[in-house]
Formats: C-alpha cells, structure tokens, sequence
C-alpha cells in the first residue's frame, strides 16, 4: 500500500531561459480500493489512501446500501491489498447488487437515474434553523485552508471539513472530491455526530453529485472556495441546503437559502 | 435542452465589510446526456450540452464499445430531452452491457478491475518520435488559455485541445475533464484525424483515467496545466506517452519520456 497520498517523482523543469534541471516533485498518490459486501465485489474507488474505513462506510451510506455504522456486522481493511471485506445484517438486493451499472461518474455528477430514483431514498430536505455570520463563514475557509497546507504540495487533492459555527471538527482529503466527503460521512456515522449545528466546508466545486452527498450526510450548509452547477443550486433550492461558493479572501456569494446567513455589524 | 454551457443565477455577494447585496452569477450548466444502443439504455452522463455528437462517439470509443466512427450505423442525437440513440453494426455483447456494473468514477480515475481488463483492449503504446520545443508547449497552453477566457466565466469547466506543435486545431470545453476529452475523441473519429503529428493541451489535473483517454485517442504528448497522479504517471511510463504538468507561465515540469521535448536554443 501506498503509505501516504504523496509520492515523488523524478522530473525535468523547464523554467524561461535556464537550462532545463532534473528535480523531484511531489505527486497525489491514487490508490484502487475494493469493496466486498457479503463475499461479493460490489465497487471499486480510487483514492487517496487514508481513512479507508471511513471511506467504505461514507461510500455505501451516500450509495443508499446503509444508513447506520450498526447497519454493518462486520468489517475487514486490507490496507496492503487495497481491499475492505464488508459483512452486512442483510443480504443486497438484486437492485443493489446492480446499483452502480449504468452510473458514469464524469468528475461532475451521476445520472439522471440516479437523481431520479436511488437518491429519493436517501437525499433528505433539510429544514434546520441553524444560522451563521459572513465572517465566521470566511474564517472557516481560511482555516481549512491555513491546516490542510501541508496536503497541498501537490495541487492534486480536495478537502473537506466538518465544523460548528466557531471551529473546524475534523478535516478529510482525498484525490477525488466525492471520497473526501465520504470519509466524513464515514466519520459521522461511525462517531454518531449530531449535525444539527454543523456544516461542511469544502475546496471541491459544486456539482449535483456533491450536493447530493451534502444532503445525504444532513447538513445544511456547504462552503465552497469553487464554482456550483447549476443543476446543484436547483437541487439546494428544493432539498433546502444553503450554499456558499467563490468564499475567498473577504468575498463570497450566497447561492440559495440565504436566510441562514447574517452580517457581521 | 440548456442551449449554452452557462446560466445566470440570483446570489447575494458580500465582500469585506460592504453591505450585501443582490447580483447575478453565472453558472455551469450540468446537463444529463442518455445514451441509448440498439433500443437499450446504456449510461447517462452529466456533461456541458455543446458537441453531443462528438461526446457519444467519444464516449463509446474510450470504453472500447466502438473504434472507429464507421462502426456505428446510424445515430440520432435528442438535444431537447438530452438522448442519443445509436444502432450499431454489432450487438452488444453480455460484459459490453455490463460495461459500467462496478465503475465508481470519483473525479479522479477509474477501478482497478477497468485498468487491468477493458483497458487492455483498448490502450495502446505509443512509439512515435514528435518532438516540440519546451517554448512552444508554454505557447500553445497561453493560447488554450486565451481562446477559452469567455468559456472560463464560471469557473467551473475544463479545457482540451488538439494541437499541431504549432498551433490549436480544436478545444473542446465541458465541466466534466473527461467529457472535454471524449468530445475531443469523438471529432478525431469523426473526421478521421491523423495523430502522429498531434498533441493534447488541457486544463485538467491527469489523473490514471485521463491519461489512459490520451493513451486512446492515440496521442504521445500530454500537456496540462495541472498536477498529475502517481498511478497516471506509472502508466504514462509503461504506455509510452510523455507528460507534462503544471505548465504556466513560462514553467513546466516534463514527467514521462523526455526524449520528445527539445530547450529552445
């Protein structure tokens, strides 16, 4: 197994003028990572290798396949295989075991099958009052990006905070943007973290798949420093989620359901 | 059907101390795309609605369905509902149908069961001996970059071009990164472009399932401005394709097969 999400690579730079010099860069490191379910292959991620248990259980809670860390009776990592050996209370049904066949990730969203039928069961409209300053949203963004530095090195990963209104709770990250929210879906299960006056702070842009999981995970409120879609802000218009995006430096746009935001006098 | 790649969308920004107020953004489109082979639905992509055509094509080519544009019988493309419908010459057989049953694209490369099985079918080692100057790969990049400033509103799509070593010959643009390369695939067949003169210049981080896109498409140059993956550099290596990320400015890091790139005198 990979042991970190960084490798490095020997490189020729070219800068200007100069004579072009060997040198070492740091690179994202992409890890394949199989779920079993009851003895069967039910998926296979690509990710940056850390939290692989949180990951397996964000990822089959987002697909609909659990709703509780006890709706599984046990769990195996193999961190040096790239595996997790997966045993549920229950047996998958056929629609299940088929859940992914026609789903075509493509960096930006699944399908309109999956919008229009497995996420009913899961996507939950969110009615919370919670409510947070301009300032403090701001703030949130910056220190998630002052404490994940030491992740960027390499301009490839994404991460994604968990957070009350005054502070960071815990930070994931990841190669791919759906797996950093699914190793903090994985977390909250799997700690039972109220998230009632909670929200996620994120550096991904804002597609419809992503703000799916946003919904699935029950938060209402999601802070992006990039870019929604536009079928994302539809989908926060109707499941009542509240997104923030472009929140750089002191600037930031509200999206939909402002109501949750106040200004710092 | 959304007849452009953006929308305009309502916000409330706030900026430093100023107070909020009401504007508009604008916004990605995420449009979801069905396509549709011999009667059977076959997968739905969430993609920019530009180039539908080209998009099918390329989609079907990179997942090793077609290899050359001959190969598809006839083909009608539903810009309205967002559909393609494609008879083929061939029928699909039981695995092409099962083609996506355990693919979990997460914006950042496909399973390791695709790497190992349906790629090998389909990547192929490029041998050819291209040679471009450093200084022309930072050009072309300025004039991908250039030519797609009013693509670039939103921040939140990405770029690809076929090139000469002197000049662009077409961009693609889509939210998706693999999207903007099959659209890219899918003209190549379509006006049966000669490749072993081309390169590729892309806005997108390279990921394993990227570079096995250029690896189809049948390019030996790869130059983006982003980072690459680890697991996309080991097979830029093995299938022979030279990488270069992070070009901006006057910089640029060569990864893979330096022999083509030359220092300008």
């Amino acid at each position: 197994m990979a042991e970190t999400i960084h490798n490095s690579w020997r490189i020729i730079r070219y800068q200007g003028n100069h004579t072009p010099f060997v040198g070492e860069d740091i690179i994202a490191t992409e890890f394949p990572f199989t779920i079993v379910i009851n003895g069967t292959e039910f998926a296979t991620i690509v990710c940056s290798p850390t939290y692989l248990l949180e990951l397996a259980v964000g990822f089959l809670a987002s697909e609909g396949i659990i709703h509780f860390f006890a709706n599984i009776k046990h769990m195996h990592i193999d961190e040096t295989q790239g595996f997790a050996y997966i045993e549920l209370h229950k047996s998958l049904s056929p629609e299940e075991r088929n859940h992914s066949k026609r789903f075509i990730g493509s960096c930006c969203g699944k399908s309109r099958q999956f919008y229009f039928k497995n996420d009913v069961k899961t996507a939950k409209t969110i009615t919370n009052d919670l409510r947070i300053a301009n300032e403090q949203c701001l703030f949130l963004m910056e220190q998630l990006q002052n404490r994940s530095k030491h992740f960027q090195k390499t301009g490839g990963v994404h991460n994604a905070a968990l957070c009350t209104t005054e502070h960071i709770l815990v930070i994931r990250t990841d190669i791919g943007r759906h797996n950093a929210l699914d190793k903090l879906y994985g977390h909250v299960l799997k700690k039972r973290i109220h998230l009632k006056d909670k929200l996620v702070v994120f550096s991904g842009r804002i597609s419809s798949e992503i703000l799916l999981k946003i919904s699935k995970i029950g938060v209402s409120i999601l802070i992006s420093k990039s870019a929604p879609t536009d079928l994302a802000l539809r989908l926060a218009n109707d499941l009542g989620i509240t997104v923030i995006g472009f929140a750089r430096g002191d600037k930031m746009n509200v999206y939909t359901h402002p109501n949750r935001i106040s200004k710092n006098s």
